[in-house]
């Protein structure tokens, strides 16, 4: 196996299903990658501001996560067991428990569901109805949970509903904050709905939300938002679910994106950057009282991925262990929102900067201009996405790695394009 | 890290939900594993006839498989990288079309689901639906599927159905081959319920069947019902679905269990030993006509799990190259069933051999026995477990690479389980 | 208002739906009726063989209960008071007490639901979920239950199923008594399915079953088949609902289509001939246990037609009393059982007579020539329908009522039909 | 019979579901009624403010209905023919068409669906799914639409919901004017909702709304909001199906309800009075492009209620010849709105006046207190009743026809009750 070798893409055209989505936006096959670069067949380099959606949050073959799985695939070590006893799964544990949840005085138990935030969701849905008794799960404007049944029933995004040709049922939709404008409160929207008896609203089983909407636009809660859901599910004997999925393992500044909020979530979905490195990996936190699963009442056959509970093991102890890395975070988002800002006010003083942490992102109103933005920008070394019920939003999600000379390299090229977009947008309307 | 410290299982009661399951069969903590053999961190060896329930076809860390991996980690492969264009998905669909495909006059595109078994299968019965404009997925008694909402719908199992907290629609349940006794033409029933306009079953979507039912109690179909099943399919324009999940990639001694039945189906799922190493790694086949999806109408996170590509295409090159490993899993199947009966004959006249190929055990006629055979087996170093309604059947799903002699020696302990076992019974019942 | 005005038939091409059926088939205006004669606006006699599909048990416009329903509205009596008491209600269910489930031991309270069979129908599937707290109601191939959701969930017929645009989820199919030929036991097969808990069968909350499927073609099960699916839904903690909406109030030849079967059905449907005179009303039966409904837990406005109620209560009286009606029901049940087989015999020896007790029909194979001898009556003043999947089957509903000279008259009229059209069919072949 | 004799109210409690409810309000048996006037067994005269909750516009027993039906009886008019044409059946047709329909211009047909309000709404649901392809009907806050499965997931009130024992699904729910209070745009936001691609409301196939909500406690919908559903309706593809069940037939001064809006509904549904005399009947009105049902695809066995079409054509002819009764209809109105607001002010300032027409009440706040309210009216010989999401409003529905001075005798009653209800309520305060 040469890596020279030029890559056959047209196998592609001919075996892989239309399905296939991103290779179309970039379409060039990637042999290598570290930390925020990913470089092409052809040697070229582009920095990384996807970051595969939040799943590499650490960037790229992390050095340390790499030695670790080399070692432990080198030694053997149990790739697959199913949900048997291994020293990785062990220590992912003890790690976990040691430096996101004792810190933080949750006692949560965790649940290793199949490896996809998908699965984690639907096992979190399954566990809420069946404590509660109750069927409906309120999910929110926008919100994106996934693409199994289940988990897709609370996705809002109609395209991937349109995909499931059955009905969508369990979930009553409500709206998100600022989802009706700026002046309507949908707390209070939301209160009337679940205080009135012929509201139609039926008992919810739980909510489930993101606390900003990667998905869905960037939109993020406020922690008066949250900690309004957080009381009308408790006053309505509702669980509630947060899908800490894109915005958890430090995508907006803290472990967990609720951290500041003051409210423990009675379970939160965790899948993308939990594994460090990108591998498949999820689990489902719970409250022990809720833990009234039956021995593989819900299970999978890859809920057990050892190689991913290694390199997760890494990242725990390798960034969170201390402060340092929160304030790493920290810096970078303000420097992202201060260029965004400072991109919109120059170019484009109709758009708005959304989003938290270092999950920021320019709704410049309109999807095309946005992917123009976007194809501008991978023709100049940079991959970026958009997100939003229009792909309205142009979305940085870079690595929290990310040095910080690559960063504003990346920010550069991402404001030429806005220039030179709407230079030819200004021209053409001239 | 060192791998002599002693794991702390304690944390799995402090912190791991109770829907773990196997490791309550297997209580200790395993800390490598090569080929069929899995060891402790006692240092104790098990022989492996679990296999990760048919996702270790290969065995545990297959040495080429560990060399192509470490080498693609170590010159920073591209692990994650959503569904972007990479030289080891590029290298995989390669081989699986020239090795699997082309050979089979197969003319089926590869959709890349989230790397699990369930997902492949929601995949397939959204499409299914999508393409017909019909609702209704037949689905057979005993069959597994998966665990999210979809593909839980289609699942038989009482006590996983039971876990969904909702109602499991869009689904008619018909009777596999042999569900109502050996007279019961089950076909020529399926097919008056087709044809009866007042049936009240709906004209189908599709039927989704598996070839050997692994987790319904290896029951499996014969090569005359599978094409009758695959005839009414076609007859009611409904499509065929054969989840070939655990079946599948040489288990039943060919790389497809349905090599040897002369159908086509119009969709296969594929997941369990598909990546070769036990990595999370899941597909779905489908024709070409049936590539419908719109980009990204059916996405996930982890669709593109390089490192599995990697380790699936040396799976590939190594044992599909020929016919040799056919050969050797022909030659073992034999010896299985041979010993099986003769274990039957000698202990336990009033049960049955079931299953095919290397997916064969033995039903007990109890859920208790099958049990305590699985118990004395542990204790005498071998892993296996039961499967079936009433878990009454003892499964021998051993790696396919299993050494012969390593093969006998646990058989040996199956025999003398089902010894100690059956005196045990005998003498009770004196 | 004269009625010898000749009735303006434009009207109905002008603004009655095309959902309009029965008129298709009998395409002239009635405007008067009695016993078993109808007579249309050009004063020509019909016998009917429909009896508004069994709602005219006793026949059109019975004296005592035209002159009993005049009585109550000259004397201003209550027509329309919701659920409220009025001595209308009163006196029919004293009359229903004393006449009927007193003589036979039952307890079981009334439920007046709407007035139509569906709103039964929707009443005992809702209870019966309510009371066990399980969702699958289990309904069996040709069932016919209604049209509302709820019911329709449960008819078998694809046509109407069809009709709903939606899913239709909680009912499971099974197999009535000889639809999968003689010779396969359809209660073992669903014994079978109850007791593997791998089935995919959920435990059920209820069976719904008619005694002879009406719609469905004419099948009648036996008592041994209708003691089995009782014995079936105790041992699986499931209600037992008998839909007597059509083969019950004396069609089978006893009040209730199971008297001699010697079960006790948790719930019993009521409707079509209940009124007596073919006005709207319907009742759920349900025992007391049971009876755990909260005050308009289910309600509808016309649940109280005191009308039907002055009617029904002098039908009880008047035929129920004793036991002269049931012989009479006898003498005539056997004598349309007799000219069937000799019709059978004589021109159709592959056909077969279905049915029981003045519920009898003739399947002869086709639907085409099913409806070909319908039309002919027609055209010689019989008026006839099909029933069966593919309206293969010719029905004869006559009023109980039917003086015998009259019954004979009709029944010669079918058989020359019969004759003709079988003529005609051998001439085509020849 | 003699009428003389005691009601057997015993027989209720012996034989009567737990499910009855109006008869728990108003314990005593109702011999006899005219007009505005029930009497019960004891020769006792009430007032009668429910009417069948508006099922009795015309009041009880019409002399000219009357006289209508008995001689239809007396001459042995058709009562059921399923839906065969009849005399009856054509002149009704015939006066809708030329008193309602065209004077409207509105070229409906007319579908006879069961002849209950619930099966109306069925048929208008089923058709609107059907003819749009879609699956979602959206519904509103305190709608009432029926207790069937599929009218049940369009009401709102979560008593009538629990009972259904399984999803209701099908439905998504919006705000109806003013249920967000008086600030929120609930137009606008629905807007939203229907606009933005991921907001989890899929395309429907139709609004179904009522233009004042009688259950849901008198929400009047003003012309601006029901043009603006309309629009709205129409911009997404939907139908609009007006459930004119309640508020229809003169209720709120006009025909429809709707008259005033400049509206023209896909569909309508009507029951209720739709009959004139409380007999069951009810139809879907339908634009004649959507009347693609095939025959019998929605049937039911009471859609030809002969007697209900002889009474319908009385009232048509009677009432809806020339604008007289709308006349008096808006005087009795006027007056009863004053009257009301009189109350208001002099007993319950913090009241509000609610509905429109002759379907107004006082919202006092509090469920106890309304039933207090109406207790204290049952007394003084006034049958009144509450509705409301907690049963807060007392609802007037006099018959349209009562005379003036016995309308202002029962609301004198009524102001007495709430005087004596507050004053007792103020000197608890003290």
């Amino acid at each position: 196996m040469t890596i020279e070798t030029t890559v056959d893409t047209n196998v592609f055209e001919r075996r892989e299903s239309e399905a296939r989505s991103y290779c179309r936006s970039f379409p060039t096959a990637f042999t290598s990658a570290r930390n925020a670069t990913l470089t092409d067949e052809d040697g070229r380099d582009y920095i990384d501001f996807l970051a595969g959606c939040s799943t590499l949050n650490y960037g790229h073959n992390d050095p340390d996560m790499k030695a670790a799985l080399i070692d432990f695939i080198s030694r053997d070590g149990v790739a697959h067991g199913l949900d048997m006893f291994t020293d990785a799964k062990a220590e992912f544990l003890e790690s976990f428990e040691r430096l996101i949840l004792m810190p933080r005085g949750m006692d949560h138990k965790v649940m290793f569901t199949g490896p996809t935030g998908t699965n984690a969701v639907e096992a979190a849905m399954k566990l809420a109805r069946k404590v509660t008794g109750r069927d409906t799960i309120v999910a929110f404007t926008n919100g994106f949970h996934g693409m199994t049944l289940g988990a897709l029933s609370a996705t809002g995004n109609s395209g991937k509903r349109g995909g499931a040709g059955t009905s969508l049922s369990g979930v009553a939709r409500m709206p998100f904050e600022g989802a009706f404008g700026p002046d309507a409160d949908t707390l209070e929207q939301i209160g009337l709905m679940l205080n009135n008896p012929s509201s139609g609203l039926d008992a919810p089983a739980a909510f489930i939300v993101e606390t900003v909407q990667g998905e869905g636009g960037l939109n993020a809660a406020s922690r008066e938002w949250m900690r309004g859901i957080a009381r009308l599910a408790k006053e309505c004997g509702a669980l509630l679910i947060v899908d800490d999925i894109q915005a958890g393992v430090g995508r907006t500044g803290s472990f967990f994106s609720f951290d500041e909020f003051g409210i423990k979530p009675d379970m939160i979905t965790l899948a993308k950057s939990l594994s460090g490195m990108g591998l498949p990996f999820a689990a489902l936190l719970l409250k022990p009282e809720l833990d009234i699963w039956k021995p593989a009442e819900h299970n999978g056959t890859f809920r057990g991925n050892n190689h991913a509970f290694v390199t997760a093991k890494v990242a725990l102890e390798k960034f969170w262990a201390d402060g340092e890395f929160v304030k790493q975070i920290g810096e970078k988002s303000r420097m992202l929102g201060q260029r965004l800002d400072m991109m919109r006010q120059k170019y484009l003083p109709g758009a708005t900067v959304k989003g938290r942490g270092m999950m920021q992102g320019l709704d410049v109103g309109s999807g095309d201009l946005a992917g123009e933005i976007c194809a501008e920008c991978f023709k100049n070394g940079l991959i970026i996405e958009t997100s939003g019920a229009h792909d309205e939003v142009v979305k940085v999600l870079a690595p929290l790695t990310i040095p910080m000379a690559q960063f504003r390299e990346g920010l550069d090229i991402l404001e030429a394009a806005i220039a030179a977009s709407t230079t030819s947008l200004r021209e053409a309307a001239e």
